[in-house]
């Protein structure tokens, strides 16, 4: 038997033709949600992580601005650049595309960001309503896998959900959202981590089980229960002689020998990727309705 | 076999000798901590506890201030309140005793205590603070849950813990501070709770139970692996005809079943309790030192 393979871009595309309609349905009332991405020196991933948060907001109807700033810009550069931003009526969404030159105190430039604005959920006054179970920014990728569950009909509630990779993206603020009592999240939720003894002993019980820490097809298909829910968060790039470009990408997960036990499984990519920049256009939108007293 | 029962009012006493000692060492460089507790309404627990928590800084020598208002103080009054203890240079730490009455806005008035005035870690952004892996006020129940495990011997890291409930006071920061890699959390952690199953499918495996779901006597012995480490953070009054007041307090864990099967087991009373107000003593010390630049 193989399993079912979620397609996180179609579902991702469906979340972006709802959030187009909202949009315009804003656009009527004189409202047009702003994004303001700041992308500080040359690391061509970044550079592309931007490039693409940027066309995803064009395509749905929000205004996007790519701020590039030199690689030696200062820490006290940074201040000035987020205190404006914080303050342009026209801007919902700061994102301060990571990871920063190390001459600039990230934790610092991300606590400066408007709560209000921080469509990315890092700021701690954000986390800290995430954990007091009041939650107002989640942060995208965690927010992206519940969507991805519950829209490809694998509601978590009541389930033993495991997952691998204690994070601050991901591990953890997923096992406050999905242990927390909502509508379809209420699971029962177990992260293992490089501290723990044997992690097949948890994922050989788990109904569901989201690899997030970041090893190259760790889990395999000897590791989980027949028929369980796989979401693969990795991208790992790996030496592969056979492809084209002599690498490829995959995830946290063996695919392959995962494929034929599990009942459904996100593939790599276009299973969780998709939804993290959908997540961010919703967080977006989110702000700029909470910012027009529209929510 | 009986466990051993783990004694919290001695480890807490403990804990008040080394911050006496420490406050007298802070005397001599000219600075008293100072802690202002504020009380709104006459329940009688509230009172209660504010004495209790006034007593205990006034022992170790904590500069100690109880503000009583009347149960009809309004929100604007309650915020001129905070506002003026946070202006305050002799108060280091701030307690708003929970519950406040209905008419005051209780998380408005916690989100406006200055952060580094916020002994209590109830502050979204020390609790966002403490999910990102950067504590600095962590909540007192589960600090003293920490430590308790710490100083009697019982290094959770490496162990298989499951909490019972996913409180905001207790379950929810506890699971983010034992899985976290430090020398003495880094454990595999489970939550259970009401949309759990089968509980006792968890218990039954682990190393380290809490239970803090407040539910009288809950966890039995048949739900529990010999020599397992117990914590107990119930406090339930239940009937007792036999008891000389018809009324008598006891944990979430069903004690006199648990010990026999239990390695280490808390009590109650004499277990958590007293950490709770010890970690309150320590959370106040350290804002004195991180306010006058001692840390």
């Amino acid at each position: 038997m193989s399993a079912e393979i979620i397609d996180g871009k179609k579902i991702s595309d469906d979340i972006k033709s709802e959030l187009k309609a909202e949009i315009v349905r804003l656009k009527n009332q004189g409202v047009v949600p702003g994004l303001a991405a700041v992308l500080v020196g040359d690391n061509p991933a970044s550079a592309l992580y931007v490039k693409m948060k940027a066309k995803a907001c064009e395509k749905i109807g929000i205004y996007s601005e790519v701020i590039k700033c030199e690689n030696s810009t200062t820490h006290d550069e940074m201040v000035d650049l987020v205190s404006e931003l914080n303050k342009r009526e026209d801007i919902d969404g700061i994102l301060v595309q990571s990871p920063l030159p190390d001459h600039i105190d990230e934790p610092a430039i991300t606590v400066l960001i408007d709560p209000g604005k921080d469509v990315d959920g890092f700021h701690p006054l954000n986390q800290g309503l995430l954990l007091a179970g009041r939650p107002r920014f989640e942060p995208a990728t965690p927010m992206g896998i519940v969507e991805i569950l519950e829209r490809s009909g694998h509601n978590p509630a009541g389930k033993n959900v495991v997952i691998l990779g204690r994070g601050f993206l991901v591990g953890r603020p997923l096992s406050v959202m999905l242990s927390t009592k909502t509508r379809l999240t209420n699971a029962t939720v177990t992260i293992c981590h490089t501290g723990t003894p044997d992690i097949s002993d948890y994922t050989k019980k788990a109904d569901i089980i989201v690899a997030a820490m970041g090893k190259a097809m760790f889990l395999k298909g000897d590791m989980i229960k027949p028929g369980a829910v796989i979401i693969d968060v990795g991208t790992n790039q790996i030496d592969d002689p056979d492809h084209p470009k002599g690498k490829r990408l995959v995830g946290d997960v063996d695919f392959d020998s995962a494929k034929d036990i599990a009942g459904a499984i996100t593939p790599v990519p276009g299973g969780v990727g998709p939804m993290t920049i959908a997540m961010l256009l919703k967080n977006t939108v989110k702000a700029c309705k909470i910012r027009n007293g529209l929510i």
